[in-house]
């Protein structure tokens, strides 16, 4: 391979601040070290990589975007959903996108089974929209009776305790096994609310109405639902389907510029997984998605959600195509972790574990230096960390990561790109070292 | 239908301290009442019915039982298991019965998956049986590791704080995704073992140890897993299917009496809702039952697994036949919730649900009155209650049944017998003053 006699680490330096949300707590960041470790006379001396402001950058980038802008963007109207199918024999169901779907009361009404309905949701989605899915479950439909439950909003209560609230509301309420679950609000309540579907009386119905570009793009697409133990990220869990998934992109209105970036994570990591088109066109897009353009926001969930459905088609049940989605997840789910649930954002953390995940596949010579520049410039225009907080440690690290799911006898295994843009890789026979030499470039101890 | 114009109600009266295991409590028992309603001029009135004392009784069925033993019991050897398969396409499993089955470790090894295998048991059944396992698990077999979690023992521990220790305990250790889950006890460990296993990085292996009648005969098989709610029996669980069952009948040598004739309760059930020359073979031989005759009770078991194996092939997920096999379980249940779990042993519970169920059918006009005569003479001879405990009242059933899981758009679904004896149906479709004639006849209140 062409990288491996050039092999060496990049790790960009640069003041964090500038790269994230104004919400973003600096504190927890870690400035990027310089690390240079060449093995070969082919070296690339980058040393400190300058880069432009965001602000700069942004302005650049955006012009660059108009002209090149996709042509599928805006094709789009605000009456009929765009629809995916999720193809999984007899379990199939499809993903409606579309502006105002909440509206169109006909399209989650011919989901719902039974007359009686419970809504899961939180304290921040409940005052916005729980009124409105209410309305569109019952309008006209009389004889449907809607309960609901609203959770604390946050990874921190994605736990058992907070699960079983959703229990002793659906037993209070005497739901019975023709009821319909409705998961409303972002990943966390997509995984609790479905989790609690797939036990409830040993598995009801279940409907995603995700409210973030993270659920909407990601999260609420596949069935993998769960919750958090304290030593690890969705340890406890079901595959479980939904019924159907109905993104209406009006509810990204509210979301606020933090979680919108956390969702783009999301959305780069298909175009690096498995889909160097739809990447290319993230590059003359991203800040068009950043400002909240309707048409490339729906656009992108749909190639996303697209993605998703594919990949899940093929393997439900994760058996390895399916591991692919989680490049970035495994460092990732080290920093949710270990940092505490919560703090991070989970789109955040995989932003900084993707870097991580690069770097090593760099360092391994499995990619080109240009993938590298390309992911960590993407990142830092999504407003993304791209670094963990410099609290981690190398041990907090392995700690996490020896309980990830993707461990089989012992051996972790890793996604990491390899080849050219577009093409991973999901495997345990990696060298070590590059491992911890990743680890150690990005943690100070 | 011949008994609708003698239709009466029948409800035995009789000492019932005589009837249980010396280690029952006579306070939760209620004395039968005799409770006559004739509804034409057929009725048969036979006022009080006087039963002999179980010891007579055991003497003279006994003699019967030997007269007529089934000659297919005698016919197994303890070296080679008793194989039924449950049949369910790629999650097809097998159960092997016979005694001495865990000194056969490859028996056990070859379901065993990965490297990894935590056994999950009880404080009464690890000092028996788990050294034993162990054994069976790692001999010949040393790149095995075996960790244990030892829960406390009892329906009323069957709760979420103690499934978070089996989470706990396997977090700890570092499981995997290709660990082993197993089963080492009776239905409260197969049902929270299996639970577990269902939600452990969203599913593991999982194999089934049954140490108990009740779990050989019925509650291993068939993959309904779970843990009880305050206000409800099994209401939170999964569909999750064993890699085998592994019955070895010499484990119920350390089963208490009382455990023995909560089991032979759910092989009386086989029996009533489809297999009426079991019961005709039950019998003639439930004395042999009590008293351990090893080659009566690997018979029950095989034909009670048969039963359960074709019933659970044919519709796994219990859209309705299934339900079937819950005869006398939705009384069952109330009086479990009602009286405080633990307090009845399953089978007791479900021996009186039984009486309920029955005495409901007979009201219905739906079976002869030989049948209600045949299930009180049999679940006495077992040593069984046929009625709920005094304490419970009208109220307390209502209100535990209104939140079974077989209630189906506020409709409450039975399991009630119907036509000759070994035919039943599922339904919602019943006299309501059936079921409050049968409550007001089994409660003070």
């Amino acid at each position: 391979m062409a990288c491996t006699t050039n092999a060496f680490s990049l790790s960009l330096s640069s003041n964090p601040n500038t790269n994230l949300p104004s919400n973003f707590n600096p504190k927890l960041n870690k400035p990027l070290n310089v690390s240079l470790r060449g093995s070969g006379t082919g070296d690339l001396n980058l040393g400190r990589l300058a880069l432009s402001r965001p602000s700069q950058l942004s302005r650049r980038i955006c012009a660059n975007a108009t002209q090149v802008m996709d042509q599928s963007v805006g094709e789009r109207t605000s009456a009929a959903p765009t629809i995916v199918e999720v193809d999984l024999g007899n379990r199939s169901y499809p993903i409606y996108i579309g502006s105002g779907l909440l509206d169109q009361h006909q399209l989650l009404q011919k989901h719902v089974h039974g007359k009686k309905v419970i809504v899961v949701t939180n304290t921040t989605i409940a005052p916005l929209y729980l009124d409105k899915v209410v309305d569109a479950l019952t309008r006209g439909n009389p004889n449907v009776s809607v309960e609901n439950v609203i959770l604390p909003d946050g990874e921190k209560y994605k736990n058992m305790e907070t699960l079983m609230k959703v229990f002793d509301k659906a037993i209070e309420s005497r739901l019975d096994r023709r009821c319909t679950f409705v998961a409303l609000g972002g990943g966390v309540i997509g995984d609790m609310c479905g989790f609690a579907a797939a036990a409830f009386l040993r598995g009801v119905n279940f409907i995603q109405i995700p409210t973030t570009v993270m659920a909407q793009v990601d999260s609420s697409v596949g069935g993998k639902t769960g919750i958090n133990h304290p030593l690890g990220k969705n340890l406890i869990g079901a595959f479980y389907q939904p019924q159907c998934v109905l993104v209406d992109t009006n509810t990204l209105d509210t979301l606020p510029d933090r979680e919108l970036a956390s969702g783009l994570a999301e959305v780069i990591k298909y175009g690096l997984i498995r889909d160097a088109k739809f990447f290319e066109w993230q590059e003359k897009n991203i800040e068009k998605l950043m400002a909240r353009d309707p048409d490339a926001l729906a656009y992108a969930i749909k190639r996303s959600c697209e993605n998703k459905a594919e990949v899940v088609s093929l393997d439900e049940k994760e058996s390895g195509l399916r591991a692919t989605l989680n490049l970035g997840h495994t460092f990732g789910h080290a920093i949710e972790t270990g940092f505490g649930y919560g703090e991070w954002l989970h789109g955040e953390a995989v932003a900084a574990g993707t870097v991580m995940a690069v770097d090593m596949s760099y360092h391994l010579g499995w990619i080109d230096s240009s993938i590298v520049k390309r992911v960590n410039d993407i990142l830092l225009r999504a407003k993304l960390p791209t670094a963990p907080p410099e609290t981690m440690t190398v041990e907090m690290f392995k700690s996490v990561m020896a309980v990830d799911k993707k461990v089989a006898d012992g051996l972790l295994r890793l996604i990491l790109l390899k080849g050219p843009l577009g093409n991973c890789v999901f495997t345990s026979e990696y060298d070590r070292k590059a491992l911890d030499d990743t680890l150690a470039a990005f943690c100070k101890s």
